[in-house]
């Protein structure tokens, strides 16, 4: 090493990065007090890499606890003068990432204005619900099982009421903290694949709880419990005691994230 | 009830299942000295059924240890006298099987002569493959992971090699106590969806390891460490040890099994 090569802080070391994992038995993404979060993982595993120092994260979606994803985008800030390579995050992240269900996709060096939250221009779900009699085997933990047959033609027709732009007010737990319930809802497809049903969605962004919400509502619809016409009031209700039940978390499961510049493009 | 009523033993009080379970952690169908099997779980929960009397069971596929299964077919003899029905089964077995991934999804009344193994007229079997760099977060204990890139056209082209009648002896578990070598392949297709490479295969009976020592030897030929045209010569050697290894179980699933009468339909 030359003592040219003297580390000049050219402003945030930022990376990109798209991880995949089950949710199972964490606490979502976000550290909590007690529990393993995804984030808390993933910060200690990019921390190994730069002895310990600390590498704060954001991400394009806070998962809650036991939701998955398959495709999640995050961004780490690495210290300025630590130098850091594809291989190092790829490889050493995934080495330290064991023997947890979280793992590293693909790693990209972006820019200080780059944002894995604020530069996203969609997100993209699948909730899963294996539709039968019998209990979850090999989807144990993946999907919300439910025993009444589910038409997924009325889930169609009662979805289509939810697409464009609408306050999602009876679709946001209470607990949700965005300014606006208003969200613009661009893809909401049901379909059938033998026991399973699943509920394909992509938006800008979503309400908290919004996917899961529309989910307990199209049951009641698919199990004819509630009349195709009764999207249409609850959308108008605008209360959240007017839809169904939020499902549960393990049926969900973040599948994309959408950026205006794809930041795994080989720079 | 009327005392006219008496059990009359009219043979066996014989049923079929059809079962899916995740081989996770089991020592795999067959019951064993140590470790807990698929046989063991399914018998215990029957003979809940029947005041713990010995309920035998025989199954169209014993898996190995860690292998899945998503539509296996069993039969089990109920004692004569025991008065069972489709309820008692899917709901009373798969109560006693909790917390197990083990489940019942159909059951039928069956005649003394059908039987789940020698009835079967054919098997279908999935293995699958997790082709790309980072190791499984979703599909962990689901696939096998291979890290370097798989060609499906090769793999495709030297598989159709092995369609139809052959001497699998190369493909044989050295273990294998099956009379003879011979088996007919109908079906052995590969296909990919995205990081998944899938290996759907279809016959009567296979020998033992013979879908996992099939897909160890695909894998040498899509990831170019073997020609196409190797496969002719591994067939005709009809020596295991000219073969690719044995693939790992846990990414083989036992998908159907059928028969020429479907004991599943009403009766």
């Amino acid at each position: 090493m030359s003592d040219t090569q003297i580390a000049v802080s050219t402003g945030l070391n930022r990376w990109a990065l798209r991880i995949e994992y089950d949710g199972t038995g964490y606490v979502g993404w976000q550290k909590q007090h007690e529990g393993t979060s995804i984030q808390g993982l993933i910060e200690a595993a990019a921390a190994k890499l730069v002895r310990n120092r600390a590498v704060p994260s954001i991400t394009a979606g806070r998962t809650d606890a036991g939701v998955h994803a398959a495709g999640m985008v995050i961004h780490l800030d690495f210290p300025d003068d630590a130098p850091i390579d594809v291989r190092q995050i790829r490889e050493g992240m995934g080495y330290h990432l064991k023997p947890h269900r979280v793992v590293v996709l693909e790693a990209a060096k972006v820019s200080p204005e780059w944002n894995a939250r604020f530069s996203a221009t969609w997100r993209s779900y699948r909730f899963t619900i294996l539709n039968r009699v019998a209990r979850p085997g090999l989807m144990e933990n993946r999907v919300w099982h439910i025993k009444r047959p589910l038409d997924v033609d009325l889930m169609q027709q009662a979805a289509d009421h939810l697409l464009g732009q609408h306050d999602f007010t009876s679709f946001r737990a209470i607990a949700c903290q965005a300014r606006s319930p208003i969200r613009t809802l661009d893809v909401l497809d049901i379909h059938r694949d033998g026991d399973l049903v699943m509920i394909d969605t992509k938006a800008r962004s979503f309400l908290h709880h919004q996917v899961r919400n529309m989910a307990g509502t199209l049951m009641m619809i698919g199990s004819r419990q509630w009349p195709v016409e009764k999207m249409i009031d609850i959308l108008e209700a605008k209360n959240r005691a007017a839809a169904g039940q939020t499902a549960p978390p393990e049926g969900l499961c973040l599948m994309d994230v959408g950026y205006s510049e794809n930041p795994f493009q080989p720079v």
